[in-house]
């Protein structure tokens, strides 16, 4: 799942949409939710953004780039001052990532009551209700789909705030993991079957509540995991008591495999699995089912590490770090001639000779979107003079695109498609082999059971093609191109 | 009105709201929209912003601080493409200026159609429709008025966006300029009094039309200045073809008094008048009314400056500099013991021994607010020998606020409310005397004849309390909390 | 002396070097020295710095840009604490003003002395004395001529930090005014013929010294100006005691003739003459000597309104603002087509038609360098409908060179070279008439004496060719290039 | 060696001093510069400079942060053109790392010939010949000692620029790595045991040399290995032609042992041995040496991953992540309540219960400086759920500091010399045993042999407290005091 091309725009990336943290009722909750967003970086790394709310105000701080970059200096809890925040870290899914795209989002409703929404996820029918509500006199000032849930409480016709978010919430389809804040008021929701996913912690000093895109943040925060949040759940706090409501029924999670694959940091536990021990047991059903005779098990880093220590240990084989991966900055320019253009094929990776040099090298990594990455890796291994390379892929083949959140690019790319035999792809990569874990393997490693075609228990579209939910924008072919607006703001 | 304490916050300014600039069918719309707004900074120095349309497609970059600042650097018309263009300079009528109180604002309209507009003004009735529109769904982002309009063009029954935005109009009071940009149309309205100035012109060398708050930036981008937008016009280009609508049926302007003695630059001609030359008859009309013997006249720069050239012709003593300003950024920290406060205290303005020294002073200024600056300069002129301190105002006495779109901070702090005699006013000055134009004189000097009673000739509400619209809002006692969102943006 | 051309690169413009500005045993120094350097401001806007002492630590700051961007925010005195402090204020004259090359300059010296040392100046042998001190080992790290002061006061036999500095002193030959810090001390030193401006104050509460390049920069802070720094002294100070050296014999100041007409600001007093008064009978004296018949008298802003009120009174014609000048930042990028490159030819200047429309022009300004802005007013003028334009400098024909911190470009371009009558010149400038204040007419406006041949009491040689003092690099052809550096240092 | 306090100033880690790179004769050089860098920027990220060569001109650039933050943007190769390079990356080892302490160093020296200069490493009796240098008449302008062989060079009687360079070479003592380039010349010098690391290669393009401290950077600009540069050795080349000078006379190099142990990247060869390999080898010989019964080994990322894997390969014992280390910034401010800081402890590090919960741990570390971290991640594995957890470090105790470069904070805070006994260390670090490996446990690693008390291959003094050269400046006793100069400078 490491499809960048280091030489390339950032498009070719697979990118998670975004993680969203909030508490109610904690002294200096915009430094808790600091924090917590700082455990979540993992999940997006374009924009940041905290809101905090004191005495009939919303105060509201957004900025391109990392949230240590800007929520670190300075007297965070006097420029955000109050007991209940929300924030949001993400990834641009569109366009560039600036002023008004990021979140949370904000808006006066009717009564004068003020609502800040951040969400990770995306709604299936937002263009639709789109065009409703522009056509009932809403006006849209963001790209943003999540602005359509604030649109949609605002023309509600319920009186107290939680109902009328709710309301919304009963007309978005899609995936989604939600928190939001009004005056003294967190609320969290997540989607009817619990694609994305949302926990619910307590603060262990104050015994206060904490929502999060991950359990790695509550813990970063000093709070107790308690539960997940079900699906179709909305919950509400004012941070004394605490109420429920189901904006469906409720029904067991069908949580995106891409959790456990990929998004998850490793010591997060994801609708009760652990995503470290998960992985590495993809890496073992992965030897039972691939593997191949080979003297060093190498992972594409970071992605890969876990499956490939599951997988070593199934096979017996030595655990090398035969790639070398720079967490640095390493943005390159446009090469004009093709020496220039060699020093700029690798400024991520690195070949470990020492590891590699001579040996038959079974690389394993979490996925292959578009391969690009893959074939540089492959090739950096020969040149580090390994004999033989072969790729594991701890996934299944990806041959479908994603509606809920993640950027697979446009699927007609994606290397499964484009190469559906494993000998054409492992041409493509110029690997001596490849081979994928299959998708019961998965199921086995997440669910410790093969998949239920009945009812799956999870979200496997990128593999199967078989989406959980409605996908109405899509079927009624509404295009792109509604976003009429490049916005450059205050990017000094 | 130079009532700026320099050692205080910028609250103490009076601020006129904005300058408003846009063209149609301009190859290089943004270089001619930069240079126009150039020629306006004059009206706002807290934030700018320029909107292009091209093919489909809204680009919009808005900054804080200066336009030279942010539009001067790299490829304007690449960034910025397209033959249609609006932009906004602007102060900060409340809070902190930043994000997403900056102008143009955009919004998508039904049946796709986009929208950006720029405004100088305020509208008197504006929390009373946002009020309604709250109730019927829609919410606000921003805390500008100027949204209002945004929403009301958007629950309207018109298809056309022109219609749309012309049913907007005549639902708002106050006084404004608008420029507003829809795919290749440009539109440009006027108060129905024509409070705020509004002018256009045509591109010397395309022939293509030009709108903007003054006269002097047609003159800056080579455009020919050919009439003011009319009182209650809605006037639409393509570039090619134009047509005016009646938001109102036409009247004769009622411009606001203010644009003469303040904020227009003096090289404009608002409303038929030259500037430069009202304020030197004011300088005239205010020796007659309000002459003192003295031995030199001393302007307080740069508003004082024609009146004070006037005032010196009309008397035959010498004009002379006896205050040197300084145009640099000088902003003071607080000061903690009183000899750095003794140091702080004249940042802006310095005395000229040489020219007052020994001599009987009358200063000249352009207006008195709060008196603040007004004594500090008085003190100035003591300090530097000046043997008597004479203080005359170019504008008759302020006593009443505004709800057009300037600030005039407290009406309670008004100096000449706090001190109603010239007498008492004087004394708190620490003046000889003090002096004012009359009501009369000012309405000779713009407008070569007396104020008439029943149909006045300018909008004069800060001397006489009569005010030309409706203060809807104000009536309904409507306050100003509804901001419940403090936004810092992008501010790195 | 406003050749300033604004679609061009800044080279066209004149330059004065720089401003200094320097306090000892004053509490809060730093605050002292930012409020004095924004007085001096005028005198260099590419870069500024303030370098204190305490501690037995220097502490440095040094920006690119303006005083009040850099030194008016957070806790001045904190960041530069201590009671003794120097600063600075710089055009650069070569190149890009850019890190290294700011000043205060700092060195570490035998003995453990640190020194550090601020210039406005130029030493007419500085490249000299950088070989002689190139072959005794001593390496540049800047591209100033401040340097060489410090490799000589390093090179002295002399123990006491002040006598090395002497000596070096008395090896340099040039014009400047000289600021520099040891622990404990502050020293004050300028040129033997007093051809750079130099004052001496004390502050009104402590009583304790201060010095700057201007009299308008004590007022600022507060102190009472005492005396100007001798031609050839070196003022020495701890804050307490002071004592003067004689770097040469003393002698009446020979002070630059620029200073009155151009650079200084109007409110100071430089070697007891009144900068304002002195411009005002320049421009009378330039009304005896070449008045013209016209209906207004019209100054070229800022620099030449005192001479044109001058002038004006001396013939009885109405002194008009005809010319409104832009105080924002109006840099343009390369137009490309001839309709943009119309737009930017004025971003500084804007006529004023409602004064000059069917009326005779005389404009009078401090001087003509170039002519490339000169030019250019004169058309604005016609353009706006003046009938006649005559164009009158308040400074004698400049046709030389300067070699004392004034940047007067190539001597060759000077308007009065390539162009030697004034017929000739008018046709430049496309002006009726051009005329100038002849060199006897300035000598009695400053000194209230013609100019004494044998002993001249003015530095002159810009428009006689007359040099006051020795100019060994440039007759012995030592070329500018011995700067190899290029520096692009922290422009973030 | 990760004695990074996340709660504290930097002060409290183990820093290197820099990394260095060079090249001539290759097209477009400061692409290669940057290209070098990125693969050294884990050598030193505080702050970066690229100097580079052409026509008589040396351009420089230096910023704080990071090389891919700075030299990424816009077109590299305009801003510093030419063939010949040189660059640094740097750590701070004194004060703030800013403006002036930037390398590359210029100087022009005698005959107008330029040097710039890099430098990895520490002259120990730098302070005692820049004293001697100072009676000489040389003064400082940086707090580097990089500066003093500037110096030095100046001072020679030689009259090429490379005899001069080598005059200077000669009279400093300690340990460095330096890259020099003087006009069309590049310089490679390292000390005259090799205590830091130097390489040579060759571009496989264009067959021009390449300098870099280490081997990974070459391969990352596709340069082909060739040899370490000798101890004692100053190569110099012309792009085409080279030649190597003798510092001193030849003999085997005494690496710095930190350098295998710790900073040098994994895929890197120092002096003939992988680093990786060398690692895992530590790794195995401590399990040999140390072992403990345990479930799990779990490496402190990332510097302990290499010798966990060797350790548990050699015991057979799982190697898990036990914990996740974060790549973002994660600064935090000053806590005010307990809670808070509770939620600072662990930025950087986040346990995973997954992997450690139940289990007895053993944690690998490549070093224990001051044991702040260490017991920090203890902590973290007790709260995971850990049974037990043991502390192993793959480097001897450290208990001497080091003056070749590395910042090993006071000596007196070296938890090895606090707590002299494993049962006390392990008291300290709250652990249920601690152990290290043994001196001759690595040099076996390392060289495959014991130590050699005679002629010890290896610089281990911060072990053995056997210091490989003379101290002269701390035998001395000369204080660190003589840096006066605070400077902050374009720090905007």
């Amino acid at each position: 799942m490491h499809d960048t091309d280091d030489t390339a725009a950032p498009t070719n990336r697979l990118r998670v949409a975004c993680g969203v943290f909030g508490c109610a009722g904690a002294p200096g909750a915009a430094d808790v939710v600091y924090h917590g967003l700082h455990a979540l970086q993992h999940r997006g790394q374009e924009g940041c953004g905290i809101t905090t709310y004191l005495d009939e105000r919303f105060i509201n701080e957004r900025h391109p780039g990392l949230v240590g970059e800007h929520f670190s200096n300075g007297p965070l809890c006097e420029r955000l001052p109050g007991q209940f925040g929300i924030g949001h870290v993400r990834y641009s899914t569109q366009g560039k990532s600036v002023g008004r795209n990021l979140q949370p989002l904000y808006a006066d409703l009717p009564g004068q009551s003020g609502l800040a929404i951040a969400h990770n996820g995306n709604l299936t029918n937002a263009r639709a209700l789109r065009e409703l509500l522009n056509d009932r006199g809403s006006i849209f000032t963001s790209e943003s789909d999540t602005e359509v849930l604030l649109h949609l409480a605002a023309h509600s016709d319920e009186l107290r705030i939680e109902m009328r978010f709710l309301d919304g919430l009963r007309q978005v389809e899609g995936g989604y993991a939600i928190v939001a804040l009004s005056a003294n008021k967190l609320m969290a929701a997540r989607d009817p079957l619990g694609i994305r996913p949302l926990v619910l912690g307590w603060m262990q000093d104050t015994g206060t509540p904490v929502v999060a895109s991950e359990t790695c943040a509550l813990t970063q925060v000093g709070a107790r995991f308690d539960r997940d949040i079900r699906p179709g759940e909305l919950f509400v706090t004012d941070g004394d008591s605490h109420k429920s409501y189901e904006i469906t029924p409720p029904r067991p999670a069908r949580t995106c495999a891409f959790e456990y694959l990929y998004f998850a940091r490793p010591d997060s536990v994801v609708d009760g699995v652990q995503v470290y021990s998960a992985r590495k047991t993809m890496g073992r059903i992965l030897a039972a089912e691939a593997a191949v005779d080979a003297d060093v098990v190498v992972p594409v880093p970071d992605g890969g590490v876990p499956a490939a220590l599951g997988y070593a240990e199934a096979v017996g084989v030595p655990f090398e770090l035969g790639i070398i991966r720079s967490h640095f900055v390493g943005r390159s320019f446009i090469a004009k001639d093709q020496s220039a253009r060699t020093r700029k094929v690798h400024m991520k990776h690195a070949a470990n000779a020492a590891a590699v040099a001579g040996k038959r090298v079974v690389l394993i990594d979490d996925s292959i979107v578009r391969g690009t990455t893959s074939r540089k890796i492959v090739e950096l291994m020969r040149k580090a003079g390994a004999r033989e390379v072969h790729f594991r892929s701890a996934s299944p083949r990806i041959t479908h695109g994603d509606y809920y959140g993640i950027d697979l690019s446009d699927p007609k790319t994606l290397l499964a498609r484009t190469h559906p035999t494993d000998a054409e792809m492992a041409a493509a990569l110029h690997a001596d082999s490849v081979g994928f874990l299959s998708i019961d393997g998965l199921y086995q490693a997440v669910c410790d059971a093969p998949r239920d075609p009945a009812r799956p228990q999870l979200s496997d579209h990128y593999f199967t093609g078989e989406y959980p939910t409605a996908l109405t924008d899509r079927d009624a072919g509404r295009a792109d191109r509604h976003h009429q607006l490049s916005l450059l703001e205050e990017v000094d």
